[in-house]
């Protein structure tokens, strides 16, 4: 096998991966095409779903929902939950209950209300206590429900606050760069967390308006390196555009006609979480640069004899 | 190394698939063969083990079992455990109780239940309260067992409440349509869930009765692309039924005849749990047309600036 | 490039695997060698660590251990934590308590022992109370120790109870049987367990003395299909016994005088647990037949269009 | 395909392995430049970030912060919510609670401190209790949040004690040894905990000032093996220092003047954790030695019949 026969099969290879299907994108070329992903990696899409398709998922929503409205949510059902039992209570008769409280300052409802939150959490104080059979049944089951209830919650408020969440700061620009002899697509990452990251691996697939056949096409770039072991310091991403990249010979005011858009995604192990984690990010052509380079993120070594890094270069780029 | 030895390393590839030997399906091509896979994924299987061969295993049936009955259950061992400690102590003797309920209109026996549930959540009003060793001893190992087991079912209740559940919503019918200048065998999926499916991996496997053997065949079919990096809007999975295709020049009326069943396995990584998520599928030669072809899905640019598209349209098809 | 050339390209991968280097496994030909795996799957190994190498890890200790063993450790934390804090609380005094019994048939330190035990579970009926400071926030500290600790055991109960078990059954015997024109060294597996495997992926290692160099070898085996993607039934796992096997010409006779040993890993994606799961297994010549062959396992349809599976079937074999 | 084919082939690929571009490492040769990695693993990098650009993630602090830190700020919070409340209490009035001390030898502050320790903790003796509306609603809130609270700490107590932790063991030493024909650089690790570890994977790669370029390059070596399946005794890992190795007819005191550090990534699965866990170390030229040999580490049988594998031998070499 000739070094001529290597090169023609890295060739092939290249091309292969031009999607010439379904990519789980769209590949109608819309007018005024707007970003599918935001700057943040969450998704530019609404999907309508008619009155049979969605599969509800509750722990999606509690889980994605901000943490202002979850601890509302917690207080509103503790609160209702309480009235509820508490009208049961009142309903049956405040004489079945005995308690210390005798000069009370406030009505029977609220009186039951209390009983029910001190059973609810099970507190349990014993001032107020059920005396006949129908409470007692009653707050006996309302405090399993409020067991179940509470530690359910604090399940909840642990798995969203376990939750791996993004840490990887993206250049603000991905620039059109000289790379060896050519140019290459140029974007940097760094870890904006202080766990580490681990068996980092990136893809970055082009969106771009064929102008002929007016679909979408959508390939998938081959880059220069798409793992690496240790995500220390930053990472370049380079996508050399070479005979076979589907970017080739285009300009960023050709991108932008044809409303290319760049979706990245990276996937590492994160060792606090002991898990993989993911990344998305996209660029479209207002935030790319031709004519410049990154410069190189200085490393020194500081008076600890540790390698320090400074984090906030990440944008530092240069004319050339 | 020529584009010729390319196309025959392919074609060697794809020959490679067909699997020769066991696939944990069976071989044996059987009289009136039922679908091996039902509609939802489940499985069409009763495996009879006799005495010795079934492994137990309790946590499954717990996290398979529906909601009603699980909470039913939990609902039935408080019950029971009140009874069994009730008993207990109406053995040991209620006058070992001291407490506040001196005119109540119940039995003993409920009087020692309502302490039991009391104790085993750990409310402990205290109104009625243990006096002698003998039932103080046998409350405090209550305490210890009800808040063990109270926690417990809670693991057990979100557990199941955080299970992935599976979201992908198949076309009801998979096409033989021209694809490039051959046909394929096509069938599409779209995610029903709110989360994002990301690096979604698909595999179908073709499971046909041999008419000259008399067994059943498995084979992988190629695909023309078995992975994408995310599941945004819907995904077309093609199998091109090119010469090296074991389904190569039958009709449907042909495979209804050879049974064929089509399993189809999609895997990918849900956001929302962090978790690798699978899905199963097949497809019978009753879940499939010819000369028809699917309606490319459409996605329009919403008044928001958001990329719309329309689940609904999944099972849009057209005649060719 | 010739089919000739494949062929030597597949010799060559399959040379590949013979591990001329450390496999993890010892390299020595011990005399008397012993099973390095134990029939469950457990390592037949003892690690002696001197005073410095071992990593100490409870949780793994307290994941092992047996149940009895478990609750046992649980009971008795329960009970010298009770007796700890009552000796405290002892130490202090008595009269720094109050309560409604009056005349109790115990000593001061079960007093004080039963006050630990509802603090620490936080049933707290409050009939026996903390008067003066001292004790007062020495139960303060108790109940919050308590809160943490029982939730902590339940946590651990958890894991142990919901950590995927093994439930992969093994043929008992591995059998040199004929295969195509060949002969291969078979076992079979199913799932003894409701759950689904999927995406189940075998391997094999040959442990073998050399009697040349006194070494002992490691081949990982080639088999004829590795990977399935659904456990449904039984899966046969075949090693070809060709020209490229490090065990061709081997009677069963050959291999018991060379203390061979075959070492077997099995992953698979456990859809219950959501979770990998690995079974391990060995075979040794005193596990192997030669001249027998394994009969199909038999699949029918039974009354309720359902397919069966006797697994009870799992050992039958025939002579050849 | 003929085998110098091939071997031009395996040339080729060992060549691909060196990183022409970014790898998340520095490319700069630093002056006196330290290690990157410290000998258990952790970095020896500081990351600065300016204003904006560190994400925090106070899950990461709490989980790898040290016991006694973290057990120090669960009491820390404690006593600080339970000053809170009793502030709140003390300003509403300490006359709208009722109780049982009547002659008490301390303040309303810590009285008020002790109902709402018994609060939070759901103890709720009931001998102090809340009379009035106003501290009836705040005792409710206590009491919820006091029921989260804890479960939560609780959590993040299990999560740091679940979370796999690194129990291999390097040798101290890594050697340049005769291996084959050649030389290689070779060190081992054992396992020193007890659990299984499967499919364990090693990727080394090598950092190195070029003294042309002023550049620090990044290499990985291609390993002899670089997976097995079972961790059960040792492995010496392996770079067959041949032609293509960038470490070729290097000395140590080469190695030292360019400041070359390897960096080794191990993975495997933990079958008590169900987990995958990752294992980083590196070597400097510091930690290595030339003219010398690993011993065997001897395995025996001992009267358990078991076979006996003495950790303590990792270190032993011998000079050749």
């Amino acid at each position: 096998m000739s070094k001529e026969d290597i090169e023609q099969l890295d060739e092939l290879l290249a091309s292969k991966n031009i999607s010439t299907g379904s990519t789980g994108f769209t590949n109608a070329a819309l007018k005024g095409m707007p970003r599918m992903f935001n700057n943040d990696g969450s998704l530019n899409i609404q999907r309508k779903f008619g009155a049979f398709y969605r599969v509800y998922d509750l722990y999606h929503s509690l889980i994605i929902m901000s943490w202002s409205k979850f601890v509302g949510l917690i207080f509103i059902y503790y609160f209702l939950t309480n009235c509820f039992f508490a009208g049961l209570y009142l309903w049956i008769g405040v004489e079945n209950f005995d308690g210390a409280i005798t000069q009370r300052n406030f009505s029977d409802f609220w009186y039951l209300f209390f009983f029910s939150a001190q059973t609810l959490t099970t507190v349990g104080y014993g001032h107020i206590h059920p005396v006949s059979f129908s409470v007692n049944i009653l707050s006996a089951i309302e405090a399993m429900i409020g067991l179940l209830g509470f530690a359910f919650a604090t399940s909840l408020l642990y798995a969203r606050f376990a939750r791996p969440k993004n840490g990887l700061i993206y250049s603000e620009k991905a620039l059109l760069s000289p790379y060896k002899d050519i140019t290459g697509f140029i974007f940097r990452v760094v870890n904006g967390k202080p766990s580490n990251l681990i068996e980092v691996k990136a893809s970055v697939i082009v969106g771009i308006n064929n102008n002929d056949t007016g679909n979408r096409d959508f390939f998938e770039l081959k880059l220069e390196r798409d793992r690496i072991n240790f995500l220390t310091l930053n990472w370049n991403i380079v996508h050399p555009i070479d005979e076979t990249s589907p970017i080739k010979n285009l300009t960023i005011a050709d991108l932008k006609s044809r409303s290319a858009e760049f979706y990245v995604l990276l996937r590492g192990f994160d060792d606090t979480y002991s898990e993989i984690v993911y990344s998305r990010r996209s660029y479209t052509s207002e935030e790319m640069l031709e004519h410049y380079k990154f410069q190189p993120m200085p490393t020194i070594v500081n008076e600890n004899g540790k390698i320090e890094f400074d984090v906030t270069n990440i944008n530092e780029i240069i004319k050339v």
